[in-house]
């Protein structure tokens, strides 16, 4: 029996608001549309009092999303409530996500309130939430650094007045693995009601943990995980959802599934990229250039004698059509012989050694040696050949 | 009493053999001057048999280097230790590092070998390299999907042997952070003489995890992380050496440390990024060009009151020299009154109002509003004010 865990993404909202990732309401709607396809189960789609586009992009995104859940963010203010709902009339599953901050630093310097006064904003708001919507997930802002008794309290009070979804956030991306599946685990075992709520884990990636923490939070007892393609979002970014989805996918025993279709991974990462403009890096995990790429030779080798030696998933199943084979000056013989052999080329052994050293002339020179400079290398040698014969 | 981490950097080696990151013997010298300048305490310069550019690297690299260790791959290869050790003459500190792959998967299908010879070839290698080095570190290929139990017993073969490091690598990138850590401990709990010798861990970034995985490793007993300048290196890449130096630095508590002067970091990453053409993206965790950029409205304010309720790393403590606030049309009136004001306007109350309304319009305009818009966008504030007035 495998549990489902549910995918948030939050492209579109903590995605969207990074430097020079802002969207129109068209890019967002084909955005919006493509998760519905994938399959997440809630599209945070954005933060409608934030701005009149928002409230637009909101209402639009609410229009054509047929399976997934939409959401809008609010703070804990009447106003930023009203707005919200009324940005989601149109959707089939609205959810209003509202909340407050409850770290010390938040209640001190943000809201220059008590802890009584943050405790019953927090009810307020979802009490009034639940009089637009019945899905309110409350966010409890700085969890990651709030002490779990008080954060205990403020979530007991958000599921006394209703909320349906408890998000924890790692807002600044300070926990640890352990310390935050530690926090998932003291919830789960001290807010009154629990039982009846989703616990949410919404992780930053700061310190380069986001996904780590997700995954311990899941495995300590949450059943949903706010992420983004490409792991975009404030500052360092977000839980990345290709990588959550593709870690539970290959770890079977941990008994937990989500509703993603993989096999669209990879064109949805390459069309949020595109349509915000925003690069992933070669070695990004999954949905990089270079993620199934293998260029030293001894890792090539093994490649070609058995693709699982050096590869846990198969580059198809995320939607990438073959594992791409760089040759370098690192690639050895066994690389070389096996391109070769795929351009039309079968070398013997003394042939091989030859073009082996003519190759690796060519890499000393030029970076990389693409399948197109095989055939340059193949001519070099027979000339050469001649030369000598 | 902290303990002392040992970051053994692989830029050279795991992060140049990546498709496009090829360096010539000049660029892999300023690089190995700075990693030495960083405080890094070992720098694994290369695979000397690969190709002859690799041995003059190696060997120069091992002239220049002061205070680190320089280190030379090897497979479990008479010749491969030879060259390697011939490259390392010059280095004050040489390190060996040879080693075998030691899962069902490389053993059978790498190696069409059993068991046993496997378990001998281990022996071998670390004994030919004593040889030649005091300090000689052995790598189980692939440990990661390695059944512990043969795992300790290669480990112990190779500490009998002379190995004074032990690497673990989870070559695939496919364990989980607790699984991984748990191998550490097993291995802590089980390989004979493991008190006189160091366990490494070297994780790869196929699922986002080698970070979380590295801090696994180190909680449960090891100590040395291999890594990279930007998390550069095969397929998705290795840990990041800046983020384990930054959690280790975040989190006092744990009592670990390390040699690394982190305000070289961000030089470092550019340095890095620009000599191997290989980009970063902008949501890297520590490095990236955002990684100190808030850009929400609420997070905007937040800085603004206290730079710790949304930081928790002084951008300057690793070399980045101001938080950098980006105005976009997500910008609330609290980032561009503090804009504003830096640039020399003290906006009243009501000047804010009709200002933040022209901000608005420029922002939806314009994906992001650098400093020098903000005189541009108080000209159209006076002109209109004056046209009314």
């Amino acid at each position: 029996m495998t549990d489902k865990v549910e995918i948030f993404d939050t492209t579109l909202r903590d995605g969207e608001q990074v430097p020079g990732c802002k969207l129109n309401t068209k890019q967002k709607l084909k955005i919006a549309a493509r998760l519905d396809e994938l399959g997440v189960d809630v599209i945070e789609a954005g933060f409608p009092v934030s701005s009149p586009g928002d409230f637009t992009s909101v209402q639009e995104i609410s229009k054509i999303v047929k399976n997934s859940a939409v959401c809008g963010l609010t703070r804990a203010v009447k106003k930023d409530i009203e707005v919200a709902a009324e940005a989601l009339k149109f959707a089939t599953k609205p959810r209003i996500h509202t909340g407050i901050g409850t770290s010390d630093s938040h209640i001190k310097y943000k809201f220059k309130a008590s802890r009584e006064e943050i405790l019953e904003r927090a009810a307020t708001a979802v009490e009034y939430a639940k009089t637009f919507a019945d899905d309110v997930e409350f966010y409890a802002e700085d969890a990651g650094r709030t002490g779990n008794e008080f954060l205990a309290k403020v979530c007991t009070e958000a599921v006394k007045a209703g909320a349906t979804v408890l998000n924890i956030p790692d807002t600044t991306g300070y926990c640890l693995p352990e310390e935050y599946g530690k926090k998932i685990k003291y919830l789960k075992d001290n807010v009154v009601g629990i039982e009846n709520v989703i616990i949410s884990c919404h992780c930053h990636n700061d310190l380069g943990l986001a996904t780590a923490n997700a995954i311990a939070g899941i495995t300590n007892g949450a059943r949903q995980i706010e992420c983004t393609i490409n792991g975009i979002g404030e500052r360092a970014g977000n839980t990345a959802l290709e990588e959550v989805v593709m870690i539970l996918k290959q770890h079977p025993y941990l008994n937990l599934n989500t509703n993603i279709n993989p096999k669209l991974l990879y064109d949805t990462s390459l069309m949020v990229s595109r349509e915000m403009g925003m690069f992933v890096q070669p070695n990004k995990a999954i949905v990089g250039a270079n993620a199934f790429a293998h260029s030293s030779g001894i890792h090539q080798d093994g490649v070609i004698k058995n693709r699982e030696t050096y590869e846990i998933i198969d580059p198809a199943d995320v939607g990438v059509t073959e594992s791409a084979i760089v040759l370098t000056a690192r690639s050895g013989r066994a690389a070389l012989a096996y391109k070769a052999k795929k351009m039309g080329y079968n070398l013997t052994k003394l042939e091989l050694d030859i073009v082996y050293h003519e190759f690796l002339n060519f890499a000393d020179a030029k970076k990389e040696v693409a399948d197109h400079d095989i055939h340059t290398i193949m001519d070099i040698y027979r000339k050469n050949n001649r030369a000598i014969a």
